[in-house]
């Protein structure tokens, strides 16, 4: 993939073609700020990062203003701050409420990163012609995150009216939960109030097939913590007498899992929906190659649930993983220590109808039960949020496929993706507005993993894309 | 237990008054040197503590030497040295080669130390009326050895002339599987020539009932990862599709022990010798209190191998235990990440007649059986010893009996340790010696654990048994 953004835009108006002029033009200095945003380790699961997490937010908003924003405000919570803007222009026009993050995934292991996670560099992806910007948070969500100012920046600079009103909130605890956005969402609802809310914070499937996200996975993440004796033991003195709480934890988690590769906990299947015959087979025929998959992965084999596609297991099927493990002597060379606690970190994606607060709950006794009664167990849940289905069939979704056809010349292809935007849900819960999910990402970017990038190609496009949303949508809804 | 030595201790002749009297003027400023080679962090598993580990080494060939050993070198290996010296007196007498080891164990968790692990200090055992030296190395270690050297210094102030011809061989690599010391015992093996090895390194049951360890068991230590992607990935994104290496080496792990608590790898209970039902009596009959052991460790219950009592688990069966395991996100917050590998620390101790090279072997194809097609393995040993079984008919141990018997006013009891101290072996196949394992230790010191401590009677008591040994034993070697 190394076409550039002329070769594929094949606009139909004057401003747009003002407004890819002056993206093309100012391209490079839109990369040197969000390099200076990339610089700022606004890590919101390290408390220790807690200064530059707001001094994240502080410059978002500072950027906000420069573009033209009004109305821009560090709003306070019982965590990091959500930043706020508009530009209101007419109250007859559809409001659109944009949504993002400033705050990132830790960045471990460091060493297996090529350039330091925190000093952005524009280089070559390895096996394709395409140069991308390294760095955590390149793609999640920073780098899709400012396209949205730069947009916001592009269509007042070239004159045009602004199509729909816009809002801004663009938060700091997205990696950690948005364990504060329900509260000031409530509290906040008036101010908040759009016709829908504009997310990029997802992939597309490839750049020659851009795709628009309409499922989300939700997700229960668990915090579980086994204890055998009070203390540290010789393993010479107690080994093979008392419960070692790592091969009790191993137990556990291979007890998550039947020998199908289902998940174990009570009734977690109970509300799964089972697609029809029919979505399954359109599902098959999306351009995705197993194989490709493997290769790129490294992976020996693909292993999941039977019965189901490699693309049905990270799209429509709920999943258990653990994330973390550790107990014992993690240092270099050998200790023969029986330790007194094991600890992981387990969660499990969610889809459609699963609640996660009581899959949460079964999840606990569950565990308890596969524990035994040797050892204690401690299991809480650190946060979750159910799955969503974006609709396919609003006024919205179609700007967000015209706007595609418009920038890339393609029809996006619906896709069900397997991560979690908790907001999604939040919104149509508590404010009754469906969201639209124009992520400009590739699955290939390592997010939440060494050496995260987001292609300059698809920097500029989504620069180029999202001011055709708000002209389509505009349409659409005074047609509607 | 709170007795002070006179109490307890029932001498014979006058120089054992003389010594005894010797030690207890002195015993403060033998504390006081302890302390200084407890403040040296020789952790032999940390590369970074390479320094300190040489300084130990120093300070014992000083030691050594202040004491009026001869012949004091610091003998180089592939790893680190090994301090020698000698006081041979006549070739008629016997020679007792002492070995002990200068290196520690690393001292993680630091945060579970009451005072730091390098800055010893005495007080008070919790629960207890006894006081002890606190500082990892206390008794494991350096306490014990270092007992030896101040036996040395007293016997020779004391004006009586050595019963026996002594040696010493004072390594730093025990706590790392003593790795250069078979290549250095072969190499001089007319410099090491001795009647016996004397070595305490090992427990007595508690200070009311003294015991001599007759067995100990060995050891297979495995270093295993299990490796699914390439890198680390986003569990949203593939969650359910790939396989997990943490849910992987879980399951692995699982499978290492059967529903009755049996080691998995096949063959491994070939060899092992079952005792005799009278065996199994006698060792009943030993002053042990599973419900005491529960109540010090904070046990919710026991657990092990089916059919075998705690006191047999822990002494006479081998058993498999993780000693470390770690992978994917093991720092604050949450990170929904599948990672790239998973890792795990797994030993075996191994009773009389296994093989600890055939084991490692045979774990090592097990493992990767168990792996199944989906990851990649790589599984190695870090070291390994085979058990080792001490006779009771002997000179040595007869000695050792009559030593205590003779400070303690009480015969000990021969017990099985379920520790390994792979010079036992290396010892007799190397050089054709028994080992004599007269300990002073208790297994409620928390070695290699937190805290780990010993108590200052035992430190005192060691020293004034240790001279007995030597009358005794060339007493009996005489009339042998």
């Amino acid at each position: 993939m190394s076409g550039t953004a002329p070769e594929r835009g094949c606009g139909h108006n004057s401003q747009f073609y003002l407004m890819n002029e002056y993206i093309e033009t100012n391209i490079g200095r839109f990369t040197d700020e969000l390099f200076e945003l990339l610089r700022i380790p606004s890590v919101s699961a390290d408390t220790t990062k807690a200064a530059d997490v707001h001094a994240a937010a502080a410059f978002v908003a500072e950027k906000l203003k420069a573009a033209g924003a009004e109305n821009v405000e560090i709003c306070q919570t019982a965590g990091y701050p959500i930043v706020y803007g508009d530009k209101i222009t007419d109250s007859s026009k559809p409001t659109v409420l944009v949504y993002g993050h400033y705050d990132v995934q830790p960045p471990d292991p460091l060493e297996l990163w090529t350039s330091p996670p925190f000093e952005p560099q524009i280089r070559l992806v390895p096996g394709s012609g395409d140069s991308a910007i390294y760095a955590r948070g390149a793609c999640d969500d920073k780098g899709q995150m400012y396209m949205h100012i730069k947009a916001l920046e592009t269509m007042l600079h070239t004159g045009g009216e602004l199509p729909c009103n816009l809002k801004f909130m663009i938060e700091g605890e997205e990696e950690v939960g948005s364990s504060n956005l329900d509260t000031f969402v409530s509290e906040n609802a008036e101010k908040l109030k759009a016709d829908v809310v504009l997310i990029s914070d997802t992939s597309i499937l490839n750049n020659e097939n851009p795709s628009i996200t309409v499922g989300l996975r939700g997700l229960a993440y668990m915090f579980v913590e086994v204890t055998g004796p009070n203390r540290d033991l010789h393993s010479g003195t107690y080994g093979g007498a008392v419960p070692n709480p790592i091969n009790v934890l191993a137990k556990i988690i291979a007890g998550l899992h039947d020998e199908n590769g289902r998940v174990t906990v009570p009734g977690f299947y109970d509300r799964v929906e089972e697609l029809s015959a029919e979505d399954r087979a359109a599902m098959a025929r999306a351009p995705f190659s197993e194989d490709e998959m493997k290769k790129s992965l490294g992976l020996r084999d693909v292993r999941g649930e039977k019965g189901y596609t490699t693309l049905e297991r990270k799209s429509i099927r709920p999943t258990l993983d653990v994330n973390g493990i550790w107990g014992g002597w993690t240092g270099e060379g050998a200790k023969t220590v029986i330790p007194s606690k094991a600890n992981a970190k387990i969660s499990m994606r969610l889809v459609p109808y699963q609640q996660w607060e009581e899959i949460a709950d079964t999840f606990k006794k569950h565990f308890t039960e596969l524990a035994g009664p040797s050892v204690f167990v401690d299991v809480t849940w650190h946060h979750g949020g159910n799955a969503a289905v974006t609709p396919t069939d609003t006024a919205a979704y179609k700007a967000a496929e015209a706007a595609f056809e418009e920038a890339w010349g393609k029809n996006p292809i619906p896709m069900r993706e397997g991560g979690s935007i908790p907001i999604v849900a939040l919104f149509e819960r508590a404010l009754g507005i469906k969201s639209v999910l124009m992520g400009f990402g590739l699955d290939s970017d390592s997010i939440h993993s060494p050496n995260e990038h987001f292609r300059t190609y698809n920097f500029e496009m989504g620069i180029k894309t999202i001011p055709l949303f708000y002209k389509h949508f505009a349409r659409l809804s005074a047609e509607g």
